[in-house]
């Protein structure tokens, strides 16, 4: 058990490093010029207007997280939670607001930067910037998946672990609270990724459309005061979303992993190691960043002003590479070191899972890029028209869900089957946990390249906004240009994972109950509950998209009626414009339109649960997995083909065209489907799974006493 | 086993009086006047491209029935199936092609017609005539499938039953031979109702396009001569399509319930008596819609000139109400007395399948009437533009597939458990197989109201391109308005039942490879290889819709290429135009859009089968059933509630404003869904489950030989 000391301290020095490069990375930016006085102020009203709504939205969220938290305590006081768990659950929340607060300072705080040098020293420059802010956001996650986990497993550790026997006894109490851990995060995330993606694309479709559309100015052009809020947008939902979004799943997979490791090891001496591989697997995920990150860093700066986009995609692919070759030579001593050479084929299933994610990812890629047939056959279809454009748009979206599909499924059977498969079940299915972690251990280095990319868009907002010309803005949008293929990389990643993740968080929740001594077969051509709860599970991605969408659509005529109002006075030069008034308007829909979805979340798992019984929740957690991920790949990839389709019309220099108008429609279609509903399929999988484990014992005491 | 012989001929003569009813009301219609020379021209120009493209697909059909033929001796040869499955699988294809053939027929003959009455004699004349004919098809679809089910049922009796006892030592091979029938009709519904959405939407999407988008030309403007083509399309996909695929449902739904009331009572007395119920259930709906439909045309014969469409409304929903309810008293009776009123509690599992029935048609009315919420929402969100319209429709169309989703759940549980419930599973399953079977004997009535829809769209595009002025073409109008909405409760019927078919073809299935001694657990949580089936299950509807939609795209593209070269000659006075060219086109590219899925869904449930074993393929229907429903009524509302919105602003006399436009676009991304891809998931869920019970013995016995 000393080299348990050692690896319980490994992953908080994993946390410190990463926290101490995110800072150097700050500091190596602090200096950088903010540029003129209007990029100053413009940068200043974005950081207030993502202030403002952060700060709304925090508010919201406490009063949530109270009615949660007395509906936990009154779960403890009937035996059915630790009091520890009051607390998770608040530490889960609350670590993700903190980055999710942190990372939109990260963001807005830099982006004049990049916009001054691109003005000044050409894209090299811009990027570096950009990548630098981006990857100190990046290893926070790291910082809070690292710390939060093992801080929470050594304080359950050190309370039950006075003597050995008592911890292991009482791993499932532990086991219970990092669970609830886990719903503080996934709920923090549906707050801020959800309420983000509405705000933002509300405000994006009401701007456009009035600005772009009706008044025939240039996108984020200074006289149209809505433009702020959609680059607000940009920092609330696609960086503090982001985060919280990734940092959810990432601490769902580990926890998951420790539930099954825990289950697959009982009785073994290594059931504490078990519990910590998943924790290991992530500190190397922290290490590979770093490294990947400096070569990038080195990249950029030898190439300056030579660097074309080209160039740059070319890198950060190559820094996702070295990060995910660094993993897996990391995890194979690691799993060594740790589970013995005995259980080395649990260290395969990570080179599966890590494999799975770079190949979604790509798939990704060749769907929403432009180099490749599917975006350039949406572009050309703009000749006839923007109906057959959004059909050919869809289309593609819906076809691009088949490969990944394949990928998460080939994965899934090779991690069971390598590590255990059916004659060693409990093994397989922690090894399919565990290939999510690995997955998702490139975590930090996928924010980095995800959130450059609202970085880079914002950087080309200031410049619009304050006239620098159309050279800085063409800069800009070659740093825009990379940041989206690379953020479709990233976004492939996180729904893969997500996919393994919820597999794995399916599994804890039946195996809770089968500790509960219930035997369940769920076996859906003899019981129609399981049938019925499959079914359920199926449509819920249709109701929270269209519940989601809907609110987009409800905001951005608001956003619609005041940007017409506002527009037309500035043009007359009667005002200068509102911007403020927007803001609140998003803000409030935003608010509106997540409640509901947010009470449903937690009210469907247990509706189901007294209903349909234990069986019908397992079959609920998987229907919502496997038709939530084909929705979010489909919404994803539909959103992110029209985007470039529209970019590529607009860098053929074909703006103002019919074909333009029609690609803009596509764009107006796809982006509440990529950036509120698709990226809220993750959260809703993890979310129910988790409600569904948090409120198990509870559902089955109830329906005991309801039904017998 | 006297009274079997009177059940078995009722079936006949169910048939016979259909049959007899039809041409009564043929003749009844027959010496209408065809309108003048101009309007029967285009009426047989509309009739001779609907002929030729039949004729083209019923060549390429042949070929594929050919191969399919081919490997059906080879497994007959290998003693997998049984010599009588080559005649039943070419029967099932042949009468599905003839009603086909005959109501395009039917419909072509009447177009004109309609259009002279509503000229001449007012909105209830041109009623009386549409819906008569569309009776008179509707009977057709009734006489084949009562005829089909009992004559194989009875040739089979026949040869195999000289001596009773190996009657039933040999239903086994009775049942594969009906199933081998289905298959026939699944596969020529597929054919005709895909290929005919790809057919209808391509020349309805580019010819819209091009004529009202660019040449400002009115809908069905006689100088856009893609237009013909555009009224072909009603014909062979709204209506021979339309029928092809309810023959399958209804007889797909018999078959299963058969096979299932086969393996309910096996060693029971009752075993030939629950075989013959479906069909006589299915009896008592021809009596029923006979009933409704003399019923309908008193009403309409009594208000002639002062019908509105409320009135035409309210009447053909009462119709829908009397099938309903005759059918539920004639079902007492009939069960009662063939089951015995032991088992009356099969007879309730009728009434609840009935009344899911209407349930969902009346959940479809309301999200796409124009009368309701959701699609006046999207009618006002055309304010901002044709993108926020389209999310609008979309988030709608998701929304709406909870409702019905939550009936199929209900009226599943339901007739599962008051028949039998676990405690006598396998009644349980044959309820749940009759409910559909109740809810699909409604189908004759079902055609008939909506296989009008398509006959008053045609004959209003007759209005249109005689120039028989406004006024006749608002009364055809008003009539296509009634016809849309009795459409939408038709379609809901139909998918609600495919649903609840698929799921006893499942059963079905899963029944069958129990019979092989083959003990299956469908348990998802501790075998990956079901999740996996479930998954590639999933994400069928959504490769399918690619497919389909893609196919549409591109067809529609060189629809309109053709059509900018020939309007700009017709505008300019240099050519008549060349209607021909168009249904070249659109003919060509339908059957090449269903080459690839015709294949595919032969090959997918034999490869599912090869690699994850028989309980991967019950998942694979079980998830190609869930998804698909789910897709299917998303498409079918979106489109319908986007037509009926863009319907709804030119009512309003808004055309040739941007709000129009904007749901013009609308009206473009929802055609595809709604009568291409949408309809094709009934068959595909269908024919996915037929398929892998034709094939389950090879793939066991094949598999076996490979693996191990």
């Amino acid at each position: 058990m000393t080299s348990s000391i050692i690896l319980r301290i490994v992953p908080f020095m994993g946390s410190v490093l990463a926290l101490i490069m995110s800072v150097i990375f700050i500091l190596m930016i602090g200096k950088k010029s903010r540029g003129n006085k209007r990029m100053q102020e413009i940068s200043d009203a974005i950081f207030l207007g993502s202030r403002a709504y952060l700060t709304q939205q925090a508010k919201i969220m406490l009063l949530f997280f109270i009615v949660i938290e007395v509906l936990l305590f009154a779960m403890v006081k009937f035996k059915f939670l630790q009091y520890a768990s009051l607390l998770a659950f608040a530490t889960g929340g609350g670590f993700s607001l903190l980055i999710g607060y942190i990372g939109m300072w990260i963001s807005t705080k830099t982006n004049s930067k990049v916009t001054q040098a691109a003005k000044d020293k050409g894209l090299g420059e811009a990027m570096n910037i950009a990548f630098t802010a981006a990857s100190a956001t990046g290893l926070l996650l790291g910082v809070v998946a690292l710390f939060d986990t093992s801080f929470w497993f050594n304080i359950l550790y050190w309370w039950y672990g006075r003597g050995t026997s008592d911890l292991i006894s009482n791993l499932d109490n532990v086991v219970n609270i990092l669970v609830t851990f886990t719903i503080g995060a996934s709920f923090a995330a549906f707050f801020m990724r959800t309420g983000g993606g509405i705000f933002t694309k509300a405000a994006d479709m009401g701007a456009d459309y009035v600005g772009k559309v009706e008044s025939g100015l240039r996108e984020d052009d200074y006289r149209n005061p809505a433009t702020i809020a959609d680059n607000v947008g940009d920092n609330v939902g696609d960086v503090g979303g982001m985060m919280a979004d990734s940092l959810e799943s990432w601490v769902g997979a580990i926890i998951s992993a420790e539930f099954l490791g825990f289950l697959a090891f009982k009785g073994s001496t290594l059931i504490i190691n078990s519990i910590l591989l998943p924790i290991l697997i992530s500190t190397t995920g922290v290490i590979a960043s770093i490294t990947a990150m400096f070569f990038i860093k080195i990249i950029v700066r030898r190439y300056k002003q030579n660097a074309s986009v080209s160039l740059l995609t070319t890198t950060t692919l190559s820094g996702l590479l070295i990060t995910s070759v660094i993993i897996i030579i990391l995890t194979f001593f690691t799993t060594r070191f740790v589970m013995g050479i005995e259980n080395i084929r649990i260290f395969y299933s990570c080179i599966g899972g890590i494999f799975a994610g770079f190949l979604i990812g790509l798939f990704t890629l060749i769907y929403t890029d432009s180099k490749y047939r599917p975006t350039r056959n949406i572009a050309e279809s703009a000749n006839s028209g923007p109906g057959t454009l959004v059909v050919n748009g869809l289309a593609y979206g819906m076809e691009s869900t088949i490969l990944p599909a394949l990928t998460v499924i080939g994965a899934m059977i090779f991690s069971f089957y390598i590590a255990g498969g059916s004659s060693d079940l409990r093994i397989g299915l922690y090894s399919v946990a565990i290939s999510a972690v690995a997955m998702l251990s490139v975590s930090p280095f996928v924010i980095a390249i995800d959130v450059y990319g609202p970085i880079a868009d914002n950087s080309g907002g200031i410049a619009e906004m304050a006239e620098l010309g159309p050279e800085v803005r063409k800069t800009t949008d070659k740093l825009d240009a990379v940041g989206n293929t690379t953020a479709a990389i990233g976004k492939g990643i996180l729904i893969g994972s997500a996919a393994i993740t919820a597999i794995a968080l399916g599994q804890a929740y039946f195996s809770k109950i089968e500790t509960l001594n219930i035997k369940l077969i769920i076996d859906f051509m003899k019981d129609p509950k399981i049938l019925a709860g499959l079914f359920i599970g199926v449509i819920m991605p249709y109701l929270f998209t269209s519940l989601l969408i809907g609110a987009v659509g409800r905001a951005a005529n608001k956003v619609v009626i005041e940007a017409r109002k506002q527009i037309k006075d500035v043009i007359a030069g009667k005002s200068k414009g509102d911007p403020k008034a927007f803001i609140t308007i998003v803000t409030k829909a935003a608010q509106k339109g997540i409640i509901l979805p947010g009470i449903l979340v937690f009210l469907i798992p247990v509706i189901v649960g007294l209903l349909l019984g234990p069986g019908g929740v397992v079959a609920l957690i998987i229907g919502t997995l496997l038709s939530g991920f084909a929705q979010a790949i489909f919404m994803a990839n539909s959103g992110g083909a029209m985007d470039n389709a529209k970019k590529k019309i607009e860098e053929e220099g074909r703006s103002g065209t019919p074909e333009h108008a029609a690609s803009v429609v596509g764009d107006t279609v796809g982006d509440p489907l990529k950036d509120t509903a698709g990226p809220s399929m993750n959260i809703l999988i993890k979310l129910i799974s988790v409600v569904s484990i948090e409120t198990a014992v509870l559902v089955i005491t109830l329906s005991g006493k309801i039904f017998h």
